[in-house]
């Protein structure tokens, strides 16, 4: 990023930005998302020592707050107050024309703002930016996590740095109740493996000490101060993709990221499919339990050598996972999960070691669980719903997690219900003719009017529709109005009268009619091209009629309709990147304005996140078991009905 | 044994009995250890199938109860007083004359009584028996172990069978809450190991389960009704010795008792050498551990297969042991016990599992460890106090475990003070010129008069001299004036003139004296003979001072003198076959009647026992901690100067 000022910058009015609160430059305003595809962020780490400067590139949802995507890719930017503009420490120097704040203008320096400074909690990432992100200057007490959550510092993982009294003839205590004596605060139990080595470490160190406490156990005795070094990694463990984030946790700061596909990928797509697996043959489970073990393990390895941390240094690991992949991770037989009446073997895992799952971290390091409020709304969501606070926030809020099986939250600020909707495969690519998962060359983003415009990660040649491309594709084309209401392309012969630069598009391979989303070349067949056919729409509709259905439901215990929703949650890998906009249209969120829908990001990761960073938050998870109600559908009577008159489009 | 009527049996005054309680045939009247070496025990453990009568022989001290000479040896026979007499449910027939008490004749008809029939807690084994045992009849709810103590059953090892309810969309609790639900009076926290099988087992059995509970985990789910299933091992592990005995859980009952040498031994005799041997090779250390598991082990396999239990069905395990024996067996580093200032690492390892000592009972089976007073008061001493009562008793008592560490306990009926007393090697046959074990061909009785008279273990060839022979042979030898008061040979001049008939036994080896206790043939050589050296008597003054010099310091602490000692309890595998006669002549016990001195047996192992049988006497154990002052002598001013006072046998 050049230090030149940059003339971009427009002058800005001191006193309507204090009069006004936000002054937006022409054509760069409050954006929600437009579902424009992905932003691109280049994040230059300043240090003190210039040599260790690095630089990172990460994709985001365009409107995603600048310090969001900083925390999610695991850069640490100062910030104690929750992304509220208040603490004013999270400065960062973006490149290029930004908005300014009030906040921004009570923060910096005439000259600051003209050379691009802003706090990173109110930039939007609404285009591509290059941001300059300063070393951290002091040790937070608090960090911001999650959708706007702000966690004050406490960790189950906590060092006490003691010097003991050496023994004497007059003071023969036990060396383990010597130290525990010597800790104020906490009451741990001693690991065997800590009793094992602490005569020999407790004399090696001149009985100065550190003392490594998880929970309510103690599980290492480290000579001298090490109070500073104590880490953890965050995992969302998803049936396709699983992420890890390593947080140090005397900073409250993410150190490192990394996500590969699930290796349990061979054994199916999708939950039901493992499970299947393991019923058909009794050494899959092992296997599962084993491929498991493996990505979270390869991500550990990952994060830890990006962060240049020992692994024995990670004291503890918290899974954000749904039921099934919770009890493949342990090796739990998850068969009753697979069939009626879909019983967990448990809600929350408990006392389980990091090597029970195959993690060669600390020895004694521990896993925390997310507990899990049925078979089908797991760890996954209660992680999802502390990190967007849905127990804490008196608006009504729907939380909807899209994938194969769709989780729903509902709050109406005072009672919390959830439930589940089977909404197949078809938001990861399955089912679909030209389905793909969110990879290099699949179509995001679908704009139709007087010609068709893509959006392709990776800025490649297309080479097929992912979920939110499909969601775009459909929305698209019952806007143009080549789709009727009930989900029908229209008669060949009317498309020209409708859309008539889109009507040579509409083709048939075989019987089934086909929309060419894109041409390889002028005359490829459309066998050669990426469609969209009648059954993509077709099995589109099935799943959203699902979902809605969910959350129709759901508002009617509530005694609530669509209009008082005030916020929607888009949330998980699949939902953050499905267009707002094109949500609306295809009704798979209620009608509201765009601004009221928002891509809430990899919150089962962020509420893994905030469970290692608090032990107040992650009470607060395990009290979400008796906050939210788990509503079934599966058994209502009413279910079919409401489920067909959610399948069209609304007109 | 026949049943033909014994014509031995006496002439019983039934009005007598009543009157004066109890009544000997002349001869056999209540007798204290009069140290005549061991007596053997047959028992005839009857079957209502007569395939399945076995027969056992066991060798105890003289003057133990029978029905403690049975429970010592894993004999079961009926019982819930205590000993006390008011049960009248240990019935066993007895071959031969046998003293009748007043609670006998309130429990047989005459018939019985000719018949033999007798209460086994009242019968004292002051001869060759032969016994029979009944069945057991009923499920008893106390069980009598250790030293006349009585314990209401209350094991850690609980189960629990339910029928729950089967899961229904209506219902969809997950497993183990459904299961925790229909445990009403217990709260335990489900093993990761549990979890995994539970969806299993429970569709497997029809959810008709028995929960498996240790303290506060559920550590396995079963199919069906096992709740009489459950077993435990309590053991003593000894520096020298190793004895493991099988518990019937349900029953309160012993099944088999095995015992052996510790395999520590090669890597020496007492724990200072092993200790050592871990300072000078760090592989030393793990090879300990490894030893000490593979005699647990090798036990744990003997009673199992003797009971015909399966190991799987043994759910937890007790361990006494010194403070050195159990941190080798736990791998921790012994070195700090060693050295002044005598540290433990601690005095109770919490939250160990059997496969942590290396034992493959129940995968997650528990092990018990009692709490340490000291580096030299350890987990056996506590085990003891808890089998002898030492903190329910209102009377002046002393408790000896003699030893190459010798521990003593005082207790005046409301303070208990400890202390350790470093006797050396003398009891165990340790530099002892003809010292060895008390095994086969080793002198343990010795009694001079006009000849030497022998008791030899195994009936065999004098080989050597253990350490109830060397107490003996040296408390004789004072007795007859062949040693002084100083504790030296009188002069070979004098000798004829005060033990005529044995003068000539007095000769020299060397330069050192000698008395010859055994010659091979009659000209011998003094050095074919077994011998006791000058050097021998002094080893064991040495040894009693430093055991003296305890007690004394101890009673003075609390304000006593020896005569109000009410009671000595002779414990430990060696202590407890000493003479009391001989043991108050060289002044190792106070100058009291042999009545008040009694042999206590192997009390660490019945503390194991009682601690499987009942949580509360396990509580009672860990309050011994509070209860008990350790005072540590090796600092005391006046320590050389005592000591120097008790070297003589006081005339």
């Amino acid at each position: 990023m050049s230090s030149s000022a940059d003339d971009d910058v427009p002058e800005v009015d001191l006193d309507a930005v204090r009069r006004e609160g936000l002054l937006a430059p022409p054509g760069a305003g409050p954006v929600a998302h437009d579902g424009a595809g992905r932003v691109s962020l280049r994040f230059t780490v300043l240090d003190p020592d210039p040599e260790r400067t690095t630089q990172r590139e990460v994709r985001v949802p365009p409107g995603v707050p600048v310090f969001d995507a900083a925390s999610w890719n695991g850069i640490a930017i100062d910030s104690t107050c929750g992304g509220h503009g208040t603490c004013h420490k999270c400065k960062v120097r973006v490149e290029g024309s930004t908005p300014i704040t009030r906040h921004d203008v009570k923060t910096f320096t005439r000259e600051q703002l003209d050379d691009g400074w802003r706090l990173a909690c109110l930039v939007q990432a609404t285009r591509d930016l290059a941001v300059d992100v300063p070393p951290l200057t002091t040790r937070p007490k608090a960090a911001t996590v999650g959708v706007g959550r702000q966690v004050i510092l406490r960790p189950a993982v906590q060092k006490r740095y003691v010097e003991l009294d050496e023994p004497s003839l007059a003071d023969q205590r036990p060396d383990i109740d010597r130290l525990l004596a010597a800790i104020d605060d906490l009451e741990p139990v001693p690991d065997l493996h800590v009793l094992r080595r602490l005569p020999t470490v407790l004399r090696a160190a001149d009985f100065k000490v550190t003392a490594v406490i998880v929970d309510e156990a103690l599980v290492d005795v480290e000579p001298g101060d090490t109070t500073d070094v104590r880490y953890a990694i965050a995992y969302d463990l998803g049936t396709t993709t699983v992420v890890a984030t390593l947080l140090d946790l005397a900073l409250g700061t993410p150190v490192a990221v990394a996500s590969m596909l699930n290796k349990q990928q061979p054994f199916g797509g999708d939950v039901i499919t493992r499970i299947s697996a393991t019923m058909m043959d009794p050494e899959t489970l092992p296997r599962l339990q084993q491929a498991a073990s493996a990505t979270l393990a390869e991500l550990a390895a990952q994060v830890c050598a990006e962060g240049e941390v020992d692994p024995r240094h990670v004291y503890e690991v918290a899974v954000a996972g749904n039921a099934t992949m919770t009890a493949l991770v342990l090796g739990i037989d998850p068969e009753p999960l697979g069939v009626a009446p879909f019983v967990m073997a448990t809600s929350q895992p408990a006392a389980v070691l990091a090597t029970d799952v195959g993690l060669d971290l600390h020895p004694r390091a521990r896993v925390a669980f997310f507990p899990a409020l049925g078979a089908y709304v797991g760890g996954d969501i209660v992680a999802g719903m502390l990190a967007t606070g849905m127990d804490r926030d008196k608006r009504v809020r729907l939380f909807i997690d899209v994938g194969t099986n769709c989780e729903i939250v509902v709050s109406d600020g005072d009672r919390i219900l959830s439930t589940a909707a089977p909404a197949g495969p078809a938001f990861e690519g399955g089912a679909i003719k030209c389905g793909m998962r969110a990879a290099d060359g699949a179509i995001e983003v679908v704009r139709l009017g007087d010609d068709v415009q893509l959006g392709v990660i990776g800025d490649v040649e297309p080479k097929g529709l992912c979920g939110s491309g499909l969601v775009d594709a459909v929305a698209e084309l019952a806007k143009v109005g080549l789709l009727d209401g009930t989900g029908r392309f229209v008669p060949d012969a009317q498309a020209p009268t409708i859309a008539p630069a889109l009507a040579d598009r509409l083709t048939r391979i075989g019987e089934e009619r086909v929309f060419v989303l894109h041409r390889p070349h002028a005359d490829a067949p459309p066998e050669e091209c990426v469609v969209l056919s009648q059954r993509d729409v077709r099995e589109l509709q099935f799943a959203k009629a699902a979902i809605s259905t969910g959350w129709t439901l759901l508002l009617e215990e509530l005694g609530l309709e669509h209009k008082d929703v005030q916020q929607v949650l888009m949330a998980g890998s699949f939902g953050s990147y499905i267009s707002p906009a094109s949500a609306v249209r295809i009704g798979l969120v209620p009608k509201l304005p765009v601004l009221r829908i928002v891509s809430a990001g990899n919150v089962a990761g962020e509420g893994a996140k905030m469970a290692l960073l608090s032990i107040r938050e992650r009470a607060g998870a395990e009290a979400l078991l008796e906050e939210v109600t788990y509503v079934e559908l599966s058994d209502r009577a009413d279910f079919n009905d409401r489920f067909v008159e959610q399948l069209g489009f609304g007109g």
